[in-house]
């Protein structure tokens, strides 16, 4: 039973570390096709958060004896969610993108509070606390996004409303 | 430039509706696979309520002479993510099903958050106000889910001992 709740928390520790791996990907995506200059900032701070947060959870999977996912596994195992997260990060639409990092704030928020939770009932209590600190961090940063919906879509319909002058332009 | 504004408000209630759509799917998997009968009478309750906000969503499409997209091009049209949320809720196991639910409702709630901005822009009152009240629906779901996270993971644990235990008695 013991033996049980361990591999489960290992589990779980290797499903967070794979999902912030992905995060960081979907954050570079991000980063590369945001053109105001706020929102890019928030983005690369959040994508050092992120790097330390994946840091702390490889720090912890050592503790347990046991190695990160391969990195071209993640999709496989971490489930088709953060696949689809990644791949709409593509698009160039701000308030899609908005909305997918809101999403992805969510994965994360939820995968920290079944960590510590697990952790706790396994004893674990460096781990507890590594995914209490690292939920906090994506609570500020969801908190972030949802403050600015409405410049998120201003800035959508611009990018749209540009689109559409260039296309008048060039027919 | 209107006309722009009017395709992408348009857009955005597609989306929506498809996304509810999806989520009805979604609940029915996680109401099959839910043996805690307080979890499944809420399931049951959300459920409804999807319904009711579908209904809502296709009466604005039909405001705008415009029809729903077709169930089939849903996964093609609304994401990747939801897909992989249909695929994801198949799995039995309580904390998971938790965090793609919770995952799922605030994938509502940022679309409602857009969905609303897009409205009130293109002067569409009755949108938005849809969106406002679909949107207090899911976030009043979205914090059922994150009351009960130590739930969650109790229910959880269980069904890995009760799993284990039958590995062992028929070895």
């Amino acid at each position: 039973m013991a033996d049980n709740l361990q591999q489960q928390l290992v589990e779980h520790i290797k499903d967070a570390h794979a999902m912030e791996a992905n995060v960081s990907r979907m954050l570079e995506a991000m980063i590369a096709t945001t053109k105001d200059e706020e929102i890019r900032r928030e983005l690369e701070h959040h994508k050092e958060e992120t790097a330390r947060h994946k840091q702390l959870l490889a720090e912890r999977l050592e503790a347990h004896d046991a190695e990160p996912s391969k990195v071209k596994d993640i999709t496989a195992q971490g489930g088709a969610v953060m696949k689809g997260l990644v791949d709409l990060a593509r698009s160039e639409k701000t308030a899609k993108n908005a909305r997918d990092g809101f999403v992805t704030e969510h994965l994360e928020i939820a995968t920290y509070e079944l960590l510590e939770r697990f952790a706790r009932r396994a004893g674990d209590e460096a781990t507890a606390e590594i995914a209490k600190r690292n939920r906090r961090d994506e609570e500020a940063m969801a908190q972030k996004i949802a403050a600015n919906w409405d410049k998120f879509v201003e800035l959508t319909i611009r990018e749209e409303d540009l689109a559409a002058d260039t296309e008048r332009a060039t027919v």
